[in-house]
């Protein structure tokens, strides 16, 4: 297709595709002759992609490049990919090692990796964004005085593991590794917010369903 | 307990809880003579609950306020407490009605609460904030070519309704009205980053335990 064609079909105007390519953001198309290249369905799903990206999950464009240099490395293995496109993603906020809320909390999170198992996340722990996420709500919940230690946390690492059994099933029925690392990635975008709001339904139909509508 | 005492025990330093109680979002000390007044526990929880929204949060001062007129009025049932308080905080896109993709998604998430069963969340659904960032997300996915229909989205929301009654089982675990409100309000504001930050954990886990380490 031509690139009016691939500005049609992704609701992405013809101005900012070319912006695109000239940062590198989507690879050049196929040159016909000296004014006209020919983009294809490839094309087409990493523009929806980077779209995703950049617009509903405001990611700058230089962490975008990153992340899609991981996506394009068929060198690495499929974790490898995975992970440091996901890992490139979000922003988290260094915890304070001196902190004595963190220590504690790096400790607890530790037992939790241990009682249930999570062999392989402890392994990873000292390089995931993860990992340290978790350690941070924890200390900040400690902080304020707030017991969140394993027993209360658990049980929804349970619940939250079904929930990671149930993304890996959805992204083995893409047949192609990029479409799973491009869908892996889409789903730390937009598929968190998704789970948030369902989780805020639940806990609406959950409350009235207790308390009554008032 | 004094000023001083109330500082040191919440880590707050004394001038930033005199700027809450001159913005009225601390109420005012029990005046002893002219120039002291005591605290209590009360004070010292409250406190804990402003900082937690502004420093974790990052919830405006006049946000804060608005959150706290729900908390205390005491004329309003508990599930309209507790869905004020949560309404507030939340800053979410209103979804374009006039979207083509906005009015799909909008049908696919009422056909997913009637299947659900969740008859009061459907009840809800006119003024909720989860309701509509639900609406977006999947809308979102839908322009990106993906479908996102009920079928897929029905585990995942049985997940997260088990998931919402071990939020009110733990709530209910608190013996006052105040204090279940304020663990509510906490809960949106930094037990979902812990669930994020589990789920990633999980996913972790998941994938190398089916794919290996590399």
């Amino acid at each position: 297709m031509r690139l009016a064609e691939l500005s049609e079909r992704s609701g992405v105007s013809t101005a900012t595709i070319k912006y695109y390519l000239r940062e590198g953001l989507l690879p050049p198309g196929h040159q016909i002759n000296a004014t006209t290249a020919e983009y294809d369905e490839e094309h087409l799903r990493r523009l929806r992609l980077v779209r995703a990206m950049i617009q509903v999950g405001r990611v700058p464009v230089a962490k975008v490049r990153e992340v899609l240099g991981h996506v394009d490395d068929d060198s690495l293995g499929r974790s490898i990919r995975l992970g440091a496109a996901m890992w490139a993603l979000p922003q988290v906020p260094e915890p304070d090692e001196d902190d004595e809320y963190v220590q504690t909390a790096q400790q607890e999170v530790s037992a939790l990796l241990d009682r249930l198992g999570w062999h392989n996340a402890k392994q990873l722990a000292p390089v995931s964004p993860a990992y340290r996420s978790l350690v941070v709500a924890v200390a900040a919940l400690r902080r304020l005085g707030y017991d969140f230690g394993y027993e209360l946390l658990t049980p929804y690492a349970e619940l939250m593991y079904r929930t990671a059994v149930l993304d890996l099933d959805n992204l083995e029925t893409y047949s192609s590794e990029e479409e799973r690392i491009e869908f892996a990635i889409l789903g730390a975008i937009i598929n968190e917010p998704a789970l948030q709001a369902l989780h805020r339904l639940a806990q609406e139909e959950e409350t009235t369903r207790r308390y009554g509508f008032e």
